[in-house]
């Protein structure tokens, strides 16, 4: 059995030693499949950024869906992204820049585009928050004081600020130097995690689905930092709305584990000591940006 | 300016103030500029792994060159992978299984065609080395005791012990439970570092080109781990030879920054406190498998 395969033991059975029956070890799908349903938030509709891209070459629909960030969190970017969306300011706009094991990279690559009413830049110095308490769940981390998760995200954090980080499928604003941009100019992390960009750059969201739309594209040249350079290499938007706004738009349901509870807490136990066969040597620590926080699409009601 | 042109920011001429001239803070790139010759070290065209992928859709070719790991870590696995190489065994089968922000996989997804002889399981027990000294240059780590570079490859370690890191670009041998697997199905990191594997599977090498070949491939299905349930979506392997076989490897020079060089220590100090421009909060730190320790190739001579 290759590693592809190892998901399929949670479903042997539990071998029978002495003439006892062993409990299976649990795995991190056991903890989640085993959360109350009380453990798990709903995620608003109006915190639901869609994007549809054009089909890819053989006609596929690519739908990326992103869970915009709750306050205290990078709101005045949050705000104008709301904006951006009821503007429709994406549409006919591209991915335009991808590089691997980093970003890629939407908005109007000609930087052009009139901007809606009220979406203005923002101050390069809101990126972290006044510390309100302790998060739900901490953890060691190489880069901050501390870092954990709180309402589900993975934050960092320090005497007197707390901040989003950037994790895998973090979405967050580029900018220039000496302005912390407007949002209409967003990224995905498309690799491993880049925390020095924490507290520099603005995060307001993460893809809860559709993220392989945004990792497969092809990779742009070094010589320009992955922007294409030519135009027809971009991908086409074709729409960005916030799921509340769209008349289809009541099937999108997500919710989150909510980080404050137990089945979380043991869920990033067992994330950090796998004991079940296929591992010989728990790990005994986990950082944060693979923890991986459990979010899960309901069906439509 | 946006983030995908915050390196050109390296020629920005240096502010000067109160009529005196700064220095431009050191960057990552300027500090492997700087580095002296001696500080590279060439890498074996013997530890080469050149793996030609049919061509993409467009008719670009996909080459993708793997360093194989030295001694002392996975050494059993390493001379079955040069057996395989040298037996052409590679020549006609395919990568077969792709997981976003987990592995690329290849080999023969039917594990059904004959190994050449010599090459055998190996077992599951031999995943570290013994501890022979310190490593060159240590981190504080979430899963080890500690981590840093020897070599130039990332490693975690312990009092008695020392492994290679799951960092993205990763190579390692897919398995069974039970068994150590033979080093015939290959997988490459694709994503953010699966830490939890360290200790578990053999790293066997990393891609040090051609790596946005195995990131970019569509995703299979969930239902089967990732693995295409459809034949046509697998990438055909056209051939996969040591450098040194190859009629056609001269060219292949590649060189690593030497982890005990000043160079790299600056280089991992510099990308853990960024203050150039655009970075208003340095990190202060930062984690083994961000650190990206730079590989070059040279030309062909």
């Amino acid at each position: 059995m290759r590693i592809a395969l190892a998901a399929a033991l949670l479903t042997l059975p539990a071998p029978v030693l002495a003439q006892e029956a062993r409990p299976e070890p649990a795995t991190p799908a056991s903890v989640v499949a085993a959360a109350t349903p009380s453990e798990w938030k709903a995620i608003d509709r109006a915190d639901l950024l869609v994007m549809d891209l054009a089909p890819d070459p053989a006609g596929n629909e690519r739908r990326v869906v992103i869970q915009l960030i709750p306050a205290p969190f990078s709101q005045g970017w949050v705000g104008n992204i709301r904006k951006l969306a009821q503007g429709h300011w994406w549409d006919g706009t591209s991915v335009y820049r991808v590089v691997d094991n980093w970003v890629s990279q939407w908005g109007d690559v000609e930087e052009t585009k009139p901007m809606p009413a009220g979406v203005t830049d923002q101050p390069d110095d809101t990126y972290t928050a006044p510390a309100f308490a302790a998060p739900e769940l901490t953890l060691s981390d190489s880069y901050a004081k501390g870092a954990g998760f709180d309402g589900g995200w993975p934050v960092g954090f320090a005497e007197s600020a707390i901040w989003p980080l950037h994790c895998y499928g973090a979405v967050g604003v580029a900018r220039s130097v000496g302005s912390g941009g407007t949002g209409s100019e967003l990224y995905a992390v498309i690799g491993h995690a880049p925390r020095q960009l924490d507290r520099n750059i603005a995060v307001v969201g993460r893809v809860i689905e559709g993220i392989e739309h945004l990792s497969t594209l092809p990779r742009g040249p070094s010589a320009t930092n992955g922007v294409y350079d030519d135009a027809a290499q971009r991908t086409p938007i074709l729409s960005a709305r916030l799921a509340n706004d769209m008349a289809d738009g009541a099937p999108l349901r997500f919710e989150y584990l909510d980080s404050a509870s137990d089945s979380f807490k043991r869920y990033v136990e067992v994330r950090a000591n796998r004991k079940d066969p296929f591992y010989l040597h728990p790990a005994g620590g986990i950082d944060v940006c693979n923890v991986q926080p459990p979010v899960r699409r309901m069906p439509a009601g």
